[in-house]
């Protein structure tokens, strides 16, 4: 592989739902290449394809099956380390490898609301990496981190920043129905889950109000509006759904709302992201749709999808949203962000 | 059977979903007895047990197994129809019986938005009986209707009814994760469910919007104020889940409204009725409950319980309400219906 | 409670599974009171309705949600200890309470091939209980253990159980659809159930093939015949579904199994055993029973169903038999075996 | 599209469930092109995107949401008639086509056990198409029919076919777990499956046991061996799994039956068939494979995965096969049963 000029890239948490994710998302990626497969104590010296109980539909790519799985410590050959770690680590783990020189490009919450610390949507606040400079003196080694939203936020946060753009937005309420990936793996216990819905995710509701606000907001800080989030688990393998109704600042109707989603395109475009989606949000107009088994790999899992835009009798205008949370939602945002990354130089 | 005093009922549109459900709660019922089944001429002729296709878990009663059925036409001996008829014959049928005298209780929608139909939950607005009155002068041989809300609204209706009378309702948003078993049987296919979300219930939402209002009103008129609503099918078989953010006339706290609904009582308790539940609500206080597994069944089905009281950032208060459709929200909320009337001496 | 003359019984391991479901089966037990809910050491000291993740659909009874969780060891005053423990600690803890004097009632597996052992389905061969005075003289205190068998197993073996007796079994395969409660709880992953089908799990088949044959042989030693069987999971709650195939000894026909297995009856019907189903087959006729939905709650989950009895072109006869796996095949069964050492005074 | 020279074939039934999967497995085919979407007089004369209510997760192709839908008629210009009809009129209207002139390649039950009707696997038993002269005499147009096997009945056939071939085989029992889509569209309802299993499945025991002989016998006449089939509905959408006990003529271990199944290869690969599959069989050493939803889009759905190979007590062998129910087991089979026409000189 002498002629590989991609960049080496470590995954930690590799072992994770989200671990294993970013292991199929970057089989065959132009820019990246795996150099390293970094998880617990408990699972390194093992083959990865022994020590990930894998559980994604589609194979375990046989470059990895074969990998051995190191410890996450800095010391592995990449200047890029995407992180699925569990939140109950990920916060000291990334700091070391920022401190080690390395670009963290991060899905775990730990450092998402950390002023310094881009929340990073690109299509929608590609300027937030700004603060990456700023942050660089934080850790000396020239490393920094890179954050994308929770897989239900992202949902939200994209669908609703066209509209932001266009009308200004006064206050939103949310319900959302969301995929059982979102809770890792192993994750919920089919006895809960089976003919049931779980009205509440841990911390759930906190991350969307404040997230929404950070990512709409500028660098210098978050946006100012009212954001109210109702949660919910459902028996749904794959694709978060979110009801939104929303109040504008300038009034608005369904029409002309319809119309500024459907027209919204990255102004990335011209970068070549290899994940960037040809439309970040595809609107239909069914009356039905989007639903999570046939819309939730739009755009190779990276497009929105919104239908059933209409007016709401209470906030003015109501849509239902869908993302697939483990790709949009997860490893393909990190994957996206990185890429953004390495566009603007900054790899 | 001389000596069974009980008043004969005939239950119409015995043989589909909502039908099933009246023939398992009226077995061994204490003051109605099933004198009829009736349904389409196509079933008609046929026992019971052959004629429908019983989906329900709890064995079909022997007396129904055997009993033949009947057309959907006057004549049969019985005061008193409830009607589990599809929306598409139910207007015409229903209206014939009440030509004929007889006292119908109807779970269908076809008549709950007429001005002298009252659309009644007897512990919130047992008052609107008096258009009864009104509407014998239309159909000249003593019968009526009386209906029941659509399922979803019950569990709107019921749990926004406290507040509304200790606070007053200014506008509410609310979410629902719908049971397929609101969509009759054979309904929802399960290749569009599995592993899938519906965002869309025909209908659903325009019924949860003005039935709220009406049921809240007096029988002189609706009340008045603004409520949005998201439906969603989910892959659950009984039991409504509500997402409901509310904003109340006069300012109150989470606690406080969390006392109104567990103080909640029936002024009707004194009748005796046999389907009131001892609390129309229940109050729980586990972070992540009411579950429809779990909490469907509060009191036989007829409890519908509410949870996760708690401030909203945009209307004020959020909470989450659970009932179960096809018992509170449909069979069992007519047969209440009906055990009003009789202790009101209607019947 | 002075008055209450019940023998006082302790539950081990009665946090998990097995352990919740002889909570809510003891709960108002006529011959049986709860006087110890005993777990690890991490749980003791703890209110058992904090200690235990109570995932069954009925309410945790009241009087379990504040008892105290005790340690697995003996000194609870009781002397007859159900065992719902986990195999991996069942073995020594069994042992030490029939040291200590205890009648232990176990459901797990770690004692069941044990040739002191009885392997007990009181309707099929009490008579193993004689071995119960040889075991004595094992463990000096007087105590002893009695085990009741796999989840699937007794489903097999007692349906095939008449059969073995009026016509001898020469072989048979069994194929079984396995509910996730067998798994115990959190047990399986939603991920890995959801719309999937897991052909395996670990030591089932082995299982089914070795106590089948100790059940259907006499105390001192086991039948002799072949058993093969092949083990899924399935996205079913509760109730094991097994697809027999048998040849008996003495050629037979379709209608004549029916005959036999529809008129089994319980020889121990006069000892008045309050878990005692009125009958422990029931022979259902029509095409498509029994389903686990329907049918897993025949005689309170201690009835098993059987239908589809038909010829097999290959061995002989074949039938669908179902049996609620956590009530007749977990701790039901071991109720049952409870009951009958006190009606033989053995307690 | 004057040059495109592939040959125009029509779909009959195109808006079911199975003519739905031929529009997607066609969608760029290299040697076919859909010249007509033929349905009932009821959708005929709409576009397609409006007949069908499209249920697969893949996205409608666009050539297909505009087509406009013809009656199931002779006279649309195709030498090829893909038949995805209900078996209610299947039989009538395959003749049809095949008295016009049209090669009638069938998924439909109605001419499999015609015994001068090809029931096909090309990897299995290409030489029956010699039956095709022989039927052509029948039609007088040159027409003929072809079948594919039920959707069960394929992965047995084709995982058992190496074994009869090695070993002979001498009798067998299969229990099967099959997937939602095997009934079509809208097929079961949710309803009746969700946390259930349903053990019966309208003459499916009856096909699998005679279609197989059909298959492993020569173009004269059946296999004879036994056959015994259990089916079962189970909650997956695609993938039908096969618990198969099997014993051989001569006897063989499992070690060498995995080689044999490993080895087997088809011998038509020289004819470059596009949907034949690098290897028909995918044998798999995991302990817990196949599994619906990892393996059955192996081989793009055309490859049969094989696992668990090991003794059976009883009869010998025992194994877990997987086939895709609606691809290989539906158009995926018909499909290659028109590949192999075509390069066999037969359209």
């Amino acid at each position: 592989m002498g002629a590989d000029r991609r960049i080496p890239v470590v995954i930690l948490g590799a072992t994770g739902a989200v671990g294993q994710r970013f292991v199929q998302l970057l089989d065959g990626h132009p820019w990246f290449r795996v150099a390293g497969l970094a998880a617990s104590e408990r699972s390194a010296g093992q083959a990865y394809g022994k020590a990930a109980r894998w559980f994604l539909p589609e194979p375990i790519p046989e470059w990895a099956r074969t990998m051995e799985v190191v410890p996450c410590r800095p010391g592995i050959d990449a200047r890029l380390a995407f992180s699925g770690l569990d939140a109950s680590v990920a916060g000291g783990i990334e700091e070391e490898f920022a401190r080690a020189g390395c670009a963290v490009v991060s899905n775990s919450r730990n450092h998402r609301m950390d002023p310094e610390v881009p929340l990073l949507i690109p299509e929608v606040n590609a300027e937030h990496l700004d603060l990456v400079e700023t942050q660089k003196r934080r850790w000396r080694g020239g490393g920094f981190i890179v954050t994308n939203p929770n897989c239900s936020t992202i949902g939200l946060a994209l669908s609703v920043a066209p509209l932001h753009r266009a009308f200004g937005i006064k206050r939103l309420v949310v319900a959302t129905l969301q995929a059982i990936s979102g809770a890792g793996y192993p994750g919920v216990a089919s006895l809960d889950i089976l003919d049931n819905i779980i009205p509440y995710i841990g911390n759930e509701e906190e991350k969307m109000e404040s997230e929404t606000l950070k990512i709409l907001g500028t660098p210098k800080g978050p946006a100012a509006f009212g954001v109210s989030a109702h949660c919910h688990r459902v028996h749904v393998s794959d694709g978060h759904t979110l009801a939104v109704s929303v109040e504008t600042e300038q009034r608005t109707t369904a029409e002309e709302a319809t119309r500024v989603l459907g027209e919204f395109r990255s102004p990335l475009a011209p970068l070549g992201l290899p994940s960037l989606p040809e439309r970040p949000i595809e609107v239909r107009d069914e009356p039905d749709r989007p639903q999570p088994k046939h819309d939730r790999m739009a755009g190779k899992g990276m497009t929105i999808s919104v239908g059933r835009v209409r007016p709401c009798p209470v906030l003015g205008l109501k849509y239902v949203a869908l993302v697939h949370n483990t790709i949009r939602g997860g490893a393909g945002a990190a994957i996206l962000n990185a890429e953004l990354l390495k566009a603007k130089g900054l790899l």
